[in-house]
């Protein structure tokens, strides 16, 4: 038996979410499809650090999957992206010890926000950001970040996770939030330990509100303190969304683990 | 009868190109019903500053037309935008004299070319660049570029022109042509004085058989005096191409069309 740490990309437009469903197309659907195809198997679990919803984007997802069969890695990755649709795509290929998990083994994440603020849409961003229409107060937003930084109970910016999901401790350690100025808008970059179910989305929520003059600074206390997720903002959108990064303790591949040469 | 100028973005990846024609979406036909229904007239022809294939995108496309309907120019663009698919933007709705056309006005145009070259692709660029997965022998594509500068015959780098699109003399000057390097790949930026039908996507496929090795830098010169088209390279794909600007007269513009406020 062998693990593999698959480092994934994806477009998240057309699919339901990283998640199987019923009736709906989800990246792990098509990973485990192909997987079992390629390496003749009945069915193979690809297990992922983390479920992304319908339209939210990754550009470095984690998963991992165990198999008997042999593999060699660099002709199982361009196998992979033959098979796959164009929108998803396996960046990298590894291997990594049987005790590896791309949840449980995850020590940190990186998630990206994008906000574009211009009157008229960019149409080749439409996709990939949220289009907020009524001015934004942004030196307020910047302000108002602290407040989410290092080590809180987030249960007021967590939604209920979803049927099967495992029930968590629900505080978190926000390492960096961080807003870049982009062409047309910009972007909110959350580092952290992890993340509860759309606790991305219900921030730049309570962010934009905040800018939105629809609510104050000092409230993000109080709601905090509440452990009540209806007094936060409404959730962003999910197609501003990126997963970008799933950090790993730096010894968790296996060394004979090399980078695929072109 | 006033005569209103048109900036627009669009994603071509949903249409069969600019031109209306039978039984495909059309970017044209798009503008030409929305703008027919917002001002009340039975038939508004948008004229464009050229053709763009299916799948070729712009970023400013100019367009115009005519109407004697009265407009404020600021709710008629907002008006077009709510109506328009997503993927085509209105970026501005200027008025310009009525000796003005979107076509025969121009004095220049800038269009780019996206490569990219990674082993794996970008879900993210897949429908906005080719995908060369050889390798590209890049000092020499740099090299044959300086070739296409200037003025030529460029009917070894023209294909046919559609039906019904006007026979033209085959004559036209480059200006610019640089390679930019981007993540993953470059970018091929052309500015000249006009293009014919292809002649961008030509010489992006000719550069490529060049820095693969299956054209020589001085067969370039005698592709351009045979004026043959079956000499040069194939067609470089239409998605990596973008329409960037539309060049005119520094006085093109009635003085009363300042910019539109947010």
């Amino acid at each position: 038996m062998q693990c593999y740490k698959l480092t994934l990309a994806y477009d998240g437009t057309r699919y339901s979410g990283w998640q199987i469903q019923p009736n709906a197309p989800s990246i792990q659907q098509h990973l485990q499809e192909v997987l079992a195809m390629l390496l003749g198997e009945k069915q193979i679990a690809v297990i992922g650090s983390g479920r992304t919803d319908g339209g939210v984007h990754a550009l470095n997802q984690v998963a991992h999957f165990k198999t008997a069969r042999e593999c060699d890695l660099n002709r199982l990755l361009l196998s992979l992206n033959a098979l796959l649709p164009h929108d998803i795509r396996v960046k990298k290929l590894e291997m990594a010890p049987l005790r590896f998990h791309s949840q449980y083994s995850a020590i940190g994440k990186e998630y990206h926000y994008q906000l574009y603020l211009e009157r008229v849409m960019d149409p080749f961003r439409r996709l990939y950001s949220w289009h907020v229409l009524r001015p934004l107060d942004l030196p307020l937003l910047k302000e108002a970040m602290p407040l989410f930084l290092g080590t809180h109970d987030f249960t007021s910016f967590a939604n209920e996770p979803q049927k099967g999901s495992v029930s968590k401790n629900p505080v978190r350690t926000l390492r960096r939030l961080d807003f870049c100025a982009m062409e047309g808008g910009g972007r909110l970059e959350f580092e952290g330990d992890g993340f509860l179910y759309k606790m991305v989305r219900n921030i730049v929520g309570t962010l934009v509100e905040i800018a939105f003059h629809r609510l104050l600074i000092p409230q993000i206390l109080s709601i905090f303190q509440a452990r009540d997720r209806r007094l936060a903002g409404r959730a962003a959108p999910p197609q501003g969304l990126f997963l970008v990064k799933v950090d790993y303790p730096a010894d968790h591949l296996l060394k004979e683990s090399t980078p695929i040469p072109f």
